[in-house]
């Protein structure tokens, strides 16, 4: 499992936010401007740059400015390493809750 | 997909940090108390606590005092949520991708 992986602090890190994993899903249907997106989240630019620049530091969205228009777009990253990371902790639980659950039967037994 | 949900973001940021990952991984082998845990992550007894304190305030660990000792153990909270908002950000992004590179095709056939 991936203990230290600085993109992958990063990475949970930006999409523990609810208007950022709200923006991830907006990019999902096409492309953005940092305008859009501010309106649609009812934020403030500034504030909504803040966020695109989170999401575009992991990795998970890119920007581009013609003009004075900056447009932000969906990936390249995917969340591979975050997913592999989940499940292997969903297995080591289950692991977990499984030898406890026998411990508590033997226990019980005697 | 889960966009607003506190659990969730809590969840999120609690698995951000490489030390709470460790502690995670840790209490899958057994329960330990926080002295162990932070004597492990070569950390101060404070630091630790409040590591403990973040990942227990996201349901992910719980911890029980006897006398003066206090013991981390994993569970009850599995992370089902993030686990399914990873997996369908996963479908989006293909999907994206898939239908850029659609349109790039078309375009170049022009």
């Amino acid at each position: 499992m991936v203990q230290y992986s600085p993109r992958v602090d990063k990475t949970f890190s930006a999409i523990s936010d609810p208007t950022r994993r709200g923006v991830l899903i907006r990019l999902g249907r096409g492309d953005a401007t940092i305008s859009d997106l501010a309106g649609k989240f009812d934020m403030t630019l500034t504030g909504m740059k803040k966020h695109v620049q989170v999401l575009e530091d992991a990795g998970l969205v890119t920007t581009k400015k013609i003009g004075r228009v900056r447009t932000a777009r969906l990936g390249p990253r995917r969340l591979d390493d975050e997913s592999a990371w989940i499940e292997s902790y969903q297995r080591m639980l289950e692991d977990r809750l499984n030898r406890l659950e026998d411990f508590l039967e033997r226990t019980k037994g005697k």
